[in-house]
């Protein structure tokens, strides 16, 4: 939190105004829902935070690891809570930052109340902060991470053919739990063509013989997210399966080959890219390498064109190239890496290569 | 959709961007994630609606309900979606309505694209719609009600002394599902000194003999929410708790007995909370007396001071006075309750009495 002062200080803002999520988590470990009642930590440069709640979950900060730690005030139901946010700030007209997830109808009460003062998001000055993983955060990662990869081993040794991917999804929901996830988060099942679409809705196609599979799921462990992808195929695989695997396979590790500290996030996207464009399916490849994971399945940094950030020792994200042919099948190989003195580690090690499943 | 666009025109606004959630559920039928990449329905006056997703989640929505119904555009992940929103929406001075819940980083995009518009809630046109609950939706409504009331008698019917708050929170998040909910939502065990704290995170406290034990909790069916809470008594309670008991069941029917078509949203939160002050227990009640309740857990119409909108046949709500006593215990009562022709019905049967249970 004192970090968070000092950024908002130097990042020339009067202030910044923290909503439940993963924002409020990181800083102060209070999980509270995002609701129409405004909750919301403020940061202030030159004094001390402080976190305003609805007056009936004050109790409910005070009992949280917020309490005690940060002052607690709070606003009654009847009441606009916007006003007191502007008090609380002391009206700053200097620019203020507000939590990515936010709910814009906070941010649309804000800007009426605080109405000299410019918006900007809060990930300006927490993105940086958050990127860094502690070794306690990298430890839950890696510990989501190898839970992911036991509930592939599980389910890759079950039979898949005939069973309807919607099933699929749920016996994988279960086997992210039962490997030591807290929760299941999703779990994608495309099989045969709908594996063209990256985020296809797992549904009531029945898996066949000769299907080529994406799955695409995740958990979270201590707040921490894993998402992990593999493509199988059911049965021999064909030629042409083997062959975009192989090419999916070589951009995966081509990309991991290229982070190291301070390299460009794009420069790890256009690693995987280009191999993809020289085996000539380039337009088949639609989303960018990758994207941060932490306390959110998506954050900063995200791999891809445009990102000139520079990695450092410590960012965690994914690594995931994939071709999607309409009508036909796609391919996607996914890990989550920390990057390190050196280069890469991969914190998932299930097997890369293609994987014949029954 | 058509009736949205309509009132989206007489509101004098010049467009609506509906975010993922349930806005755009009600809307479209289509269930996608909340990202940082924008998804967004684009509500035209004058022409049709378009849905902008990302490129990767093209095929995704083409097989959702809005497929086929709604043109699709999509962006790709190197690109910039809030240009392309302008372009959509014809670049309007006009005030631009947006989801409630859209991501403050959406918002903040928008506005940095659509410098010249103003934004205001997408709830001022979409809430009076979405208030108003059809058939189709009091039946999903009823339906989670009754399972609640089951999941209810399923955990009173148990031993709670001795157990842990959490345990039994646990529990409850099992029957929730076991009597026909598809998801449990939330899980309130405030036993004892706990009951005080409205939203009181279930913890490690063991239930003794001699507590009130307030119990709030809810699940999904269909989309659509329940929420009950019930206040029993471990063994034989005190007079105390039978007195505050007594007047938030009073308070809790003076509520019900105030709704009919036409009456402002205030005078019934004002039937309970007269009650209370009368009893002398006012500064004891530290919350609104209830919410609406549909494809969100609260939604408009707040039955809440300073809120002079009429009740309206369909209409569904919480009614759910309280008294909390800091250090000693807590007490509430609430039922799901539907707007008819001639006052108000509930949609929960199970008991107000105080129940004593083991």
């Amino acid at each position: 939190m004192a970090r968070a002062a000092e950024r908002t200080a130097s990042a020339g803002l009067g202030g910044l105004v923290v909503s439940p999520g993963p924002d409020l988590v990181y800083l102060t470990g209070y999980e509270a829902p995002p609701l129409e009642r405004l909750t919301a930590l403020l940061i202030r440069p030159g004094t001390d935070p402080v976190l305003l709640v609805p007056e009936l979950e004050h109790p409910r900060a005070e009992a949280s690891p917020a309490g005690g730690r940060i002052h607690v005030e709070s606003w009654p139901d009847a009441g606009d809570p916007y006003p007191v946010v502007r008090e609380l700030l002391g009206g700053p007209d200097a620019p203020v930052g507000v939590s990515d997830r936010l709910w814009a109808s906070h941010l649309l009460g804000l800007q009426r109340e605080l109405s000299h003062a410019s918006f900007v998001p809060a990930s300006a000055v927490l993105a940086p902060l958050r990127m860094r993983k502690d070794d306690g955060e990298l430890g839950l990662l890696a510990g989501a991470a190898e839970a992911a990869d036991e509930a592939l081993r599980r389910l890759t040794s079950e039979v898949l053919e005939g069973r309807r991917e919607e099933d699929v999804a749920a016996a994988l929901a279960m086997h992210l739990t039962g490997a030591g996830h807290d929760t299941a988060a999703f779990t994608i099942v495309g099989s045969g063509p709908n594996g063209a679409s990256p985020h296809h809705h797992a549904g009531e196609r029945e898996i066949r013989d000769g299907d080529c599979v994406v799955l695409d799921f995740g958990g979270s462990l201590g707040g921490y997210f894993s998402d992990l992808t593999r493509t199988v195929a059911v049965g021999a695989p064909s030629d042409h399966i083997r062959e975009v695997h192989g090419i999916v396979h070589r951009a995966q590790a081509a990309a991991f080959q290229a982070v190291a500290p301070g390299v460009a996030a794009q420069e790890v996207d256009r690693a995987a890219r280009s191999v993809i464009e020289q085996a000539g399916y380039g337009p088949d490849f639609i989303h960018r390498t990758g994207h941060g994971i932490g306390l959110e399945e998506h954050e900063p940094p995200y791999i891809v064109e445009g990102n000139a950030t520079p990695l450092q020792v410590g960012n965690t994200f994914s690594i995931e190239p994939g071709i999607y042919l309409a009508g036909r099948f796609g391919v996607r190989i996914e890990d989550i890496v920390v990057v390190t003195e050196t280069g890469a580690r991969s914190l998932n090690q299930a097997p890369r290569e293609l994987v014949s499943v029954a």
